[in-house]
């Protein structure tokens, strides 16, 4: 069996696959993405976060509702009816830095990686964006699919 | 002099900064990222180019107009007049994989590093996008700052 | 038993509720709103309403636009596909000024409260917008839910 | 002087208004709004709030992106950049529940008032969002330009 | 029986239609349009396509993309979930110029003319916006539904 | 002198094409377009327009929403602040059907062709919209540049 690229038709053009005959199920995907920065960086936003939680609580706001908005964004994406969005945010000090982890729901006929794949980059990008004036060298880095239930092509997760 | 984050008050509520008296001047931001894959996914995409360019055409496209919409995704951004964007994606064989380079350009009081950052994550979502049906273990990473001019805070220039 | 706040998870971050167990029913929400005007401000609308419409008009329309878009302006609102919208606009000399009524409508997994509350606000501001040149002094008020039918957590009538 | 609706033209068409020969001055605008609810349910906002912030700084980051989305909102708004918005909740015993105060700033060659007035009502609507599981009866009241600075028309300030 | 405006009230208002009733059914709909331009112009845009399509792979992504958001463009266009859209454009040298068809599909409560239009004026507007440098005096026209299929109104077929 | 398609490098890929050295200037573009329906038609939209104007009231706010989105639906168009939009729709017995007319200014670094040709675009189509459930045969048609002044490529006439 040959591995296709589903967008694109036989003659090449970038099209919206037809999702019409898949069948409408619970499907749950989980994304992740880190935000490198230098140990004072991470302090700043952790010590500033102690106060009202603003950082993190913008950039997971943000994930959300980039979530929502994913359709918009990645040309060939099918909109669809999320039923959860959520996003976590821990510091990570080996990076050092932040984990994100996002992860979206639907009942519906198409998969939801990309929209928790969204989710991980715009929380990222809202990240790097408040802590840029204190560290322009911050690096986004590892957003993949952690998880994927629910949907034809069957359970996946990574790594394995 | 203590590094701040310049979007969180002295109460702790993030807000957008004030750039009401930043001057005028022509700003450039290159960002970078890029998409591992399986040798045969970047294959398959690079075959299925030569056809009628449709993976790579599509994902700058993608990240061209999402540069345009960068402050709807990041909270605190502030709305600007892009006076140029590009993308440019070239196979890496080592990674393997693709590498996304994104310039944006203004002529107005804030910068433009989050218009190239976001732009260089679309395009590379947009890949994931297109290619996931035959590879879900795709990993984006490296999203950066590449370089920026213009602007009261200095020129950069990552690794530097 | 304790009320709680439903977008709060235990751990005090904000999420989108899982709406995916829900069932789909008919659900239908009634918002409503005013805008207070001198006398001679809303004698100016309607009598600049009699040739053609335009300032009632124009907010119902935008009014019915906004709704559609709730989901992207509320952070943890649901996307959903409205079956119905609509927006009316009643002069009230007692005010005096204008009284918005917005009726939404779904088949679906969350309600509506949101939509007909986004509508009845939009619609308010965007009389504001057109008359303000003539009256700055215009206040909204009384934005409410004035009715909600079907859903799990039962019907409700304001002021009962 | 005849007080005219600028939106109007002489036909009674809705239009844009020409703003091309204003000139491009500092402007800015506050407006104001409150959200009353019953005392137990503005309790348990400020304990959730105790926690990490999330209903308030939610609300506040939602205000503040409205703003930048004003013209897409307000049918005859001019599109402008914003240089500055900021969203400030205070409790109010009094009401009992939330007051909120919103903050535009534009160098440029038209009024705030609306952005300034939209974000103050997306906050708003968004508290209700968060909070309406505990109690459908909060009422929006009170929106209303407080000051505005800047431009031909001079300046404003509330009940002057 | 004397045909009406769906969308106008018994009073004259313009609201949504409701669709709450109307059955789930699979609904297609096939739009054209054309773009006349100049034989020199066609021959500048083939050729250009020659190297890597990039004319008419953008305007291609660009008609997809706005199918997506027909809904927000057209007042009263109910949103829906599209499983389907393609866009495609051929020469047509008796023009000379360019001929685009798009197919919208949905499972839905409504139909989607509007969306195959949608798509189809918009890939002609991107069309011309890329040739526009070269040649001013395009024209876009012709831009119809030429098939419709599923919904309780019947099927259609332009010509019949 | 060859005719090039500027959006197109000489590599091939689509890019936006930088306007940062372009002088601000005031640039205005007229578009126009029609639709053509049957007799019938147009008597059933011009005698609902008698009671309220709500159809042609909707399209010409249609399309002035439209021409402030114009970048985020053409791919390479240029964010601008647009300070003008009107709409202007007459009946012509000759078609039957009805004219649109659009006129966007703005004073910036880009002309405002797409946001002219976008406007009355969007107007034709809301026009079928709220039409269509009478007659589907309805064409939209002649959507060319009638007229532009300002910008370094001088001013251009439709015609001449």
């Amino acid at each position: 069996m040959a591995a296709t690229l589903t967008h694109i038709g036989a003659s090449g053009e970038a099209n919206m696959v037809d999702v019409g005959d898949k069948a409408e199920t619970t499907r749950t995907a989980i994304a992740e993405g880190t935000v490198a920065m230098r140990p004072e960086t991470l302090a700043l936003i952790l010590s500033g976060n102690a106060k009202k939680g603003d950082v993190l609580g913008t950039a997971r706001i943000a994930g959300i509702m980039a979530a929502k908005r994913t359709h918009e964004l990645i040309p060939l994406c099918h909109p669809l009816l999320l039923t959860k969005v959520s996003v976590e945010i821990e510091p990570d000090e080996a990076l050092p830095g932040l984990r994100i982890t996002a992860l979206a729901r639907v009942t519906g006929k198409t998969g939801v990686e990309m929209e928790a794949l969204t989710a991980a980059s715009v929380a990222c990008l809202t990240i790097y964006d408040m802590a840029k004036a204190a560290d322009r060298g911050m690096v986004i880095s590892g957003i993949r699919l952690v998880e994927k239930t629910g949907g034809k092509s069957g359970d996946y997760k990574a790594g394995e």
